[in-house]
């Protein structure tokens, strides 16, 4: 089948590779020309302009925000350019309104637009064992399954209202926020009383929250490993506005977001903007004038 | 062994009857009469005071709050009337002030003090399977460990200064119930956009959070199944309210631990003192004016 | 002078009719027509179009947010239709991104642009009274001034980089909130004690708190009447989100307006959308269960 | 009139010569001798123990905290030692709580209690201008009053439940921490766009918030002028938590005094706990990485 792919980060140069080793016809569109060079290497075609990209039969895009997608798909007339009945698949961690949004513009385009944002870091998207949250037009969905079935472990359908998949990965990236954030006050804690952060989490660890997330984040903590970032603090910082916003839309507070909202622009005034967001966790031990690690 | 228990509740019951069936002597003293019956019936001695249960080699308290143990262990007379050489393991979760009181006093008496509290809800401690949060003076710790171990999955030691085991046990009640709330408003948020909260936890619980703490109150929340109470929510807020004054005796801020604290108080306030804990996140669907379950 | 004027809600009418009693040529434009009318029956002229008022020397805008004025002064081509040389003074409340990318617009346009947002209700702005924060271009605002003092009672300049004046509201407003919210948790508290909330409010604006803002919203408070609404609740809101977010583009956390900020969404899903914003104080009340007043 | 007085640090000082000042006959005592020593030169008696202070018709304390108030006044058998009759007029700020446990065991010994704490810093003390918030049964009340009225500028009622007094105080101080805290978080708004906190503090005050504490406390904070301390900040901190576990006693949250504990631990961990609790501004400066002054 004919792919587009637009964006060809960490994230989307994975899927890339997933619907490439798929078999698939991949013709792949990113601001810088590097990422696309490795990818024409590895067999894709080359778009020159994101319009390119959507000259397919479905075009994935993996792209930052919602400005980007806003420039990159919307004002370059990428979308005007689009053959006839493509499905264009977002899985972009987008705003609930850029969403709602996107839906209505494809709509009036004769576009069909599927939200099927992911649960996964760049190694997990090369070992195609995404979790992908997808909801929009039913035919569509079912029609692209298939190929996200490509590079994802298991696929979440959340119905045909596309924006419903985005508030699910809000809420999910929320709540790992809030997981961060009550590791590093748990720990500030034990800290306090000569308790080792490292000996509290594998109490935790090995009992109650014997998950793959707290596994995962307790380790960098305890070890202050927040450099290389796998995904970069400021990105929590949006993904927590992006829920409080979605909040404030439907008149629900999220008291606990609003804390990790002020704790993350602590922490970027730290500086630890290009660290990891784990590193969201020194905060607790800052405010106590103590240093973690 | 001579063993002394004081208090059967739910928690107190289910370790004299493991110490019970490990063949040891066992005589418990209780507040209300009617648990002291159903004990003695299964083999226990009766002891008419607290003093009675310190007349003993070793003493298990399980009781509910520092006042109480204030009351009944020391306001009592208990202590002076301990045997010789007498190690009490307090299995309560006390504030960290009173550990630091409670091993003060032994240390004055000449007896051995070791802070034991435990995870885990009543169903666990009748099938001998806590997790116990170990510390104190080391050879006490030694002694005591063999018979911890009748009623435990796993000892954790925190060393020789019994405060840290409770410092621990704090951080971890304070983590369920950050974890509580935050399930609280992942889900109304959720719920705001017409995503059943149960969906939403069937991602997290299926991926990133599948900890036996996220299924158990996923699945309490999402059925708004709340009585009868595992752990009362007043406890809750209890234990959130020890883990700040420990913070704060430290100079220690826990901003999300300060959410907590309000959010109880706000659910007892409308009503929930009774349910379990759970109930916290019923709140963040009524700040929203709409209704869990 | 020919003075355009944009805008004629209840702040709006009140300056153009200060402008007419001053004798200025006045050309005014609202969306709706029924305020066009009484302020032409009062011998303002009528413009047909946004741009038909920037036919003048100088253009005073007041709207009610960004998207009000980027629809009204830029996406209408008004700016572009503006007599060369024009100064256009916006007195409204608004984001301090929004003033930032006004005045470059301007600038690019080769017009003049201040910001002059203002301190005071519908009624003070009708007596002349406002206090007007102005910040600009130093000759533009020289220029303005004299008729800005025709509706102002003082006028507070800070400098030439227009958006200082709208960070100045900003951290006003959110001031104010903060007031309010906290009279309410403190009449909260006294009243969960069997006091009065205006016997406390009379101690305070007694001594301590014996300031026009204390004065005016402990009355509404204690009596409850936060009807009719002098400014409704949502634009409190919005306040406090601007402020927030301009504290996040400058790495500032603002952690009481984050609280504001959860308690104004509460209090709109509480049904309380159309009062005054001092119903915000309610919700300390309702939060702990009980009525306010 | 013979009037003990327990306590002589600035406040009670201050108190104690307005009444020498009166013509009344004053006995005092002071944990350290320094405080009586002066006094005596200036014409009081002293007592050797705080009984002693108790050989009078009415007593006035005024003593740091709950704790202290135990010691001194109760467990050193002071109020055994009382003369029939006495009225103990308690100047402290102490919690709800202890004030019910005061008046509660005054009325077992047959002495009359009145909760009368103050509103005013030393100097104003010494100026006999005191507000003085003042509760208790109300003959004793009237007996006091015209004592009261030597040292204060009003007196202001709240009913015969001594309590009520203390609630109010302690609404008063969770008000004023809520202000500086506020004006903290406004100048650091200001601040980071170039506005300097003063000229922000000057609109305020000249306008909407033009009260005593509103310009005391703002001309304190842009000078970053923290010591000497008036009113040292961790007995801000004690006086929010104070007002807290207040709330919490009645299932009333007060989310913006729980901001004001966290920030105060944070201000002390900071270093400045030495200082004025005005120095809490500066923790929001310090939060984006900016200093204040």
């Amino acid at each position: 089948m004919q792919i587009g792919i637009i964006g060809l980060g960490a994230m989307g140069a994975g899927v890339a590779r997933n619907l490439l080793k798929g078999g698939h016809d991949v013709v792949v569109w990113n601001r810088s020309p590097q990422a696309v060079e490795t990818l024409v290497a590895e067999g894709a075609r080359r778009a020159d302009t994101p319009g390119g990209a959507f000259d397919a039969e479905i075009v994935f895009s993996m792209l930052a925000q919602d400005e980007t997608i806003e420039e990159v798909v919307v004002a370059s007339g990428a979308l005007d350019a689009a053959r006839k009945g493509v499905v264009h698949v977002n899985l972009s961690t987008v705003s609930v309104a850029f969403a709602d949004r996107m839906e209505a513009l494809h709509a009036e385009k004769g576009l069909a637009y599927v939200a099927a944002p992911v649960l996964g870091r760049p190694d997990v998207a090369a070992a195609g064992q995404l979790n992908v949250l997808c909801a929009g037009d039913p035919a569509a969905v079912a029609k692209v399954t298939p190929l996200i079935e490509l590079f994802a472990k298991q696929v979440w359908p959340f119905g045909d209202k596309a924006s419903r998949a985005n508030v699910v990965k809000l809420a999910v990236n929320f709540s790992l926020a809030s997981m961060i954030e009550t590791l590093g006050e748990a720990g500030a804690l034990a800290d306090a009383y000569g308790v080792e952060p490292a000996a509290l989490y594998e109490v935790m660890t090995g009992t109650l929250f014997a998950a793959p997330a707290y596994k995962t984040y307790s380790a960098l903590i305890a070890d202050a490993r927040f450099e290389p970032a796998g995904f970069k603090l400021p990105l929590g910082l949006k993904d927590v506005r992006l829920a409080l916003a979605a909040g404030e839309a439907q008149s629900t507070p999220l008291p606990i977001a609003s804390v990790l909202r002020d704790a993350f622009i602590e922490a970027i005034a730290a500086g630890d903007g290009a660290k990891d967001w784990s590193a969201l966790a020194a905060g607790a031990f800052r405010r106590s004038a103590r240093k973690l690690g």
